[in-house]
């Protein structure tokens, strides 16, 4: 295609919102002329289940749960008047104590202002707050936010180091939305425990997100934590992020939510189009369909231009990847579908990976995000009328060409300015594509079967550690072999034994020590007498 | 393969150094029993290869340039004696700096220590500093690390904002191999704006790491930088973190720079051992063969448990991707050739594409990361003999076991304790591993002419914003579209005229405002008046 073409090309393909101020360009995606007849059809009935899951239909089969996220930015369309009253109360209960606390009415027990915020979660309680915390924080926010996303013992160290004495002015929320999810539980007890320590009570400093009912909600009752916030069976964890998962940490930040629901709720209703070529949700989820040939079979590179957007990519990798990434489709056959995302940020990483981009193996296609404005306020000239956003622009568009030229689609997202709107728009318009493109690849977007199988199978893991440190203790200095404890304990997985007997001896917590052999796989392993 | 033949077979595959406190287990990688007699001419000429580069061979052909980030670590390997007395003269010279930082000897001009440090560099003078910061940093590092790692106007903004008045005690160190790389220049510039603007004279907070004689070197000898400590032709910027470029932040920030050097060299040394089976760094070579063909028909996933190695699979994204990711082979053959690196941290990720993984498109395999010993001193239990590094352990366990029994491929990496000496063995492990990798692949991991194209096109942008600033600017006050000013410039390419346009619209640097019109793609622009 030539110059000429392109810009044609260009102009007939883009969407843009002055509303939203967002634009999305797919010129340089090589689809056919007739892609966008040829998949009306499957579109049209994505529209149609979409409308049917904004009505409250059960749209999660599997679990026979209604996904109700788009609720949460207009609670006017949630099918049942009791459902909009809740969402409504429970943002107004976020901002009334997000305004307590700030205000310093509700503080810590030592009477100053909580000025730091620890928020325990993980998954869809973690990767969406991240994001929006990055995306929008700065050194003016009014907590400082801090994460244990992990059941990591070093990580929540380093992370109650770096908050140090200030713990007695912070305040931490727990999130979990089944309130059993034990990265979570063990976070809470780590945090409960420093707090402990440093002779604070824990309930005085400690807020729940979390069910009705749940093992979390009951401790936060127990204990009489200062606030419970509740989380619906309706809302999945990796779109969580506008309801008060996600308000609530931004809220307190010092976040602008008014903005970002609104940025999410106008995109909603922008998404709504049952005009494909005037939906930009509909756009990316036919991108995709076009690019991957409806089978993942290509990654998605995500390459926002702009510090500020850093995470996007990893929190879009739950909400694609876990959405998307399903064995069987919704007639029950295996399909093995999938939607790969990766990526950081421009330019950085075009002195990365982007080498490969351009001249490596073509299994992926672009995204690029591009945000308009470059800084509050005027720039340094670092050349003569030239700006350091000046070059970030120009190093985006250089990479585009190079890439195109060189036979790599992409597309280019770009938005005015990146504010809390901006950024509920862009929450929004991934939520829905991902919910169209599952409709148009016939799968289940609001389940996740595998993730249980690992936690299954790490609870058998946990449950053989209980019966070796049992069998060690029994004839505590005695010493075992892996095969041998194994054999004790009529457990086949001989392997599973050595990994967990590496790990106990490599800690103190246990008492268990290990001798070694002349092969590593005969060492021996004792519980200390 | 029942769990007898599983425990067999890890044992018989199983990599371990007591010296390196580092094992691999290569054994839920399904290579059939002939691989290594297959691949074994293949990996000795590798082994070839990787002594002529050692020895100071010209192993990047293209560029005409030696490879030797393996003498950073044994300088006594050099192959002249100039090159080992530099390298042991930079390593000193970092030494004494960092001390006499710390001591206050070399101090801030208004009398006090340095307390923070701002790295401005970008690719391999960003990844790998900011991975070896992560990895190892705490709260009682002796300066705080920022980074400037892109042109990112607001992202610069927002880190001089979190320094705040403390950029009166922040030293800036800004490194760039060639010293013409425009994001660090940008940065640079940038960095002394705001010192300049808090009053304070940019050369006395200043130190350099570039090339001799290079643009940057002479901007630091005319300022009057505080130091400047030198990069060679030799190391190439996705391998020179064990140069001045990742040992003096590290140095600085208080970290254990001679157990990394250790841990590099005796990796080095370990992974210099012609019989594949036993050199870790050859099984991960021919792993990555196996599993992706030799032709990149996989992606590398790679999961670190433990939060200090979230960086990891970003610093790998570059070490590999750049290295592997090239259109030709050595012979000058197209071959698009590539591997893909993605990953997080476990056990997050087991809550966000784990369910792809798992049950979706098999287009992977996964490398986990094990650290055996938790944290510092004894855990709290959070349920009865359990802690919760044993729940991440086990989770690491569980999702191994969950991807085996649905037949996708995995390796596992577990070191003792992650440590400045665990770290330099990884960053050794996988330099080497992608060198080997390289080798039975046929192609030239040490050159990256792909970055060129990009980096071209943007001055081609740059060059055609002035152009248009200019045009726009010799009748101030009229309007042009972008077809209209593309005309006037003679320029073909007006939709990226129309781009340009649009970001100069968005900012009040240049004068520029947009006008719109019923067709936002023949909106008009004009310089003010």
């Amino acid at each position: 295609m030539d110059k000429r073409q392109l810009w044609e090309r260009y102009q007939e393909y883009l969407y843009v919102s002055d509303e939203l101020g967002l634009m999305l360009d797919i010129s340089r995606m090589n689809f056919p002329p007739d892609f966008f007849d040829r998949m009306e059809s499957g579109i049209q009935k994505a529209f149609t289940d979409m409308a049917a899951l904004e009505g409250g239909a059960i749209a999660n089969p599997d679990e026979q749960r209604m996904v109700g996220h788009y609720w949460l930015r207009n609670p006017s369309l949630a099918p049942t008047p009791a459902i909009a009253t809740e969402i409504e109360g429970t943002l107004a209960r976020v901002q009334t104590f997000a305004a307590h606390i700030h205000a310093g009415k509700v503080c810590a027990p030592n009477g100053r202002p909580f000025t730091r915020l620890l928020v325990v979660g993980i998954g869809g309680s973690a990767l969406g707050p991240q994001f929006v915390a990055d995306s929008l924080g700065s050194a003016a926010d009014r907590l400082k936010v801090h994460f244990f996303d992990n059941t990591d013992p070093d990580g929540m160290d380093r992370v109650l180091a770096e908050i140090g004495p200030a713990l007695a002015e912070t305040l931490t929320l727990v999130i979990s939305k089944s309130g059993g999810t034990k990265e979570t539980r063990n976070g809470m007890l780590e945090a409960r425990e420093a707090y402990r320590k440093a002779g604070l009570d824990f309930g005085k400093y400690a807020v729940a997100i979390t069910g009705a009912g749940s093992e979390l909600d009951a401790t936060a009752v127990a204990e009489g934590w200062l606030a419970r916030f509740p989380m619906w069976d309706w809302v999945g964890g990796r779109t969580s992020v506008t309801s008060a998962v996600g308000l609530l940490p931004a809220a307190l930040q010092g976040l602008d939510i008014d903005g970002l629901l609104a940025g999410a709720r106008l995109c909603d209703e922008t998404t709504r189009s049952p005009i494909a070529r005037a939906n930009p949700a509909a756009l990316l989820a036919l991108m995709w369909h076009y690019a991957t040939d409806g089978r993942g079979t290509k990654d998605m590179v995500v390459l926002p231009y702009k510090d500020r957007l850093l995470l996007f990519s990893r929190y879009l990798q739950q909400l694609i990847m876990e959405s998307i990434g399903k064995e069987t489709d919704l007639d029950g056959r295996v399909v093995n579908q999938g939607l790969t995302v990766y990526g950081n940020k421009g330019s950085t990483d075009q002195h990365a990976y982007v080498q490969q981009l351009r001249e490596g193996i073509p299994n992926f296609f672009a995204t690029f995000i591009e945000v308009l404005a470059d800084r509050e306020g005027r720039s340094l000239l670092v050349e003569p009328d030239v700006t350091s956003g000046d070059y970030l622009a120009g190093f985006l568009q250089g990479t585009r060409t190079a890439l195109y030229d060189n036979g790599r689609e992409s597309m280019t997202i770009t938005v005015e300015k990146l504010d809390a709107r901006a950024v509920g728009a862009l929450i929004a318009l991934y939520e829905r594509a991902v919910g169209l493109y599952a409709s148009l690849v016939n799968i289940n977007a609001y389940h996740q079967p595998g993730v249980e199988a690992g936690k299954k199978a790490a609870g058998e893991v946990l449950a053989l550690q209980g019966n070796i440190l049992a069998a060690l203790r029994r004839i505590a200095g005695k010493a075992f072999t892996a095969e041998e404890l194994a054999a004790e304990l009529g457990e086949e997985e001989t392997e599973t034994v050595f990994r967990i007997l590496l790990h106990l001896a490599a800690n103190p917590d246990h008492g268990v020590e290990m001798e070694r052999s002349e092969s590593f796989c005969t060492g021996s392993f004792a519980a200390k007498g």
